[in-house]
């Protein structure tokens, strides 16, 4: 394996592009090479396979897609109530609408887990450590609601963000006067989070 | 175009099986004759293009994932409390569920929709007039709870069917003796709808 970890970190990337704009079956080390702008088989010599490819760009997305530490220090030096979670969860939204490109890429790779199981388990293992981290964070951080506030929190928000990145007009004033998806992520909240 | 009604409807729903298990970018009229197991040049002969057969197994999906009308009628003689709105999202689980190759095909088109403009505009409005539909009938039928908690109840659906599908194990014990997807289902309406 080729050892150049800048040119590396360009190929994942290159690689998540391929996949939002292409879908997973178009994620070929070819495409990856020209998305990449280098030559034909570099890819070839930085990944063992597709596999590997899918699995290093999951890695990648979950630092692309994470908190600025910065913005989230600053957010928890708030009290710890329902309007602290809404303004976490106004952080998430933004994040993955900044980086649509990005988490389109997650969406699919969570339909190529559905063909490839040894992709499925890793991803699966992925996703988990991810919620199983927000319950945590939720509960020491003295957050309003319990483990099953924030799985339905988790699920409404997936959904929301499911519906805004791919059809976006689906949720446009469907309840009259609220915003997608500022004024959404405030509903889900009101609606899943006591006020404690 | 040809127009053998039986000869579409067994072509769309190879439509179907080819966009689940290969992804959107795999459906071309030639897998799709191959899935149905007809000549090549078959399906050219009965969509105008692949937007034409998109919309098609957009129209046969919306029948194909549609609520049994006498299971309904059933469920709609109980009481219009928080358990039937529990007992009408078991039985869109269900349905998602027995047909997983139906529904993986709806999350594809999504996915392609977010390619191509025009196919967004058609699957964003035949999405949204199930929303909408969903809305009135939960009005209408006395349902407890208003607009706004059908529209969330919606999104943790749509989170909790995207989850389950791809990535089940995910959410496997993540509550502690709930099980997936049933009892999640369970907890998501307790959550959202009031008790009323």
């Amino acid at each position: 394996m080729a050892g150049n970890p800048e040119r590396r970190a360009s190929l994942v990337d290159a690689g998540v592009e391929v996949l939002a704009r292409e879908g997973a079956r178009g994620l070929t080390f070819r495409a990856v090479d020209a998305a990449a702008g280098v030559p034909v088989g570099t890819a070839s010599n930085y990944f063992t396979g597709r596999d590997d490819l899918l699995r290093q760009i999951d890695v990648r997305l979950h630092t692309r897609l994470a908190p600025d530490p910065d913005a989230l220090a600053g957010l928890m030096r708030r009290p710890r109530d329902r309007a602290l979670v809404a303004a976490l969860m106004h952080d998430l939204m933004g994040r993955v609408t900044a980086d649509r490109t990005g988490y389109l890429a997650l969406l699919e790779m969570r339909l190529e887990a559905t063909r490839r199981p040894e992709l499925r388990a890793s991803y699966t293992e992925s996703v988990r450590g991810e919620l199983t981290f927000g319950m945590r964070f939720h509960r020491e951080a003295g957050l309003p609601g319990g483990d099953e506030t924030v799985v339905v929190l988790y699920l409404a928000m997936l959904g929301l963000i499911l519906e805004h990145l791919t059809l976006p007009g689906v949720l446009d004033e469907i309840l009259p006067g609220v915003a997608v998806p500022a004024g959404l992520v405030e509903r889900v909240v009101a609606v899943v989070v006591p006020d404690a």
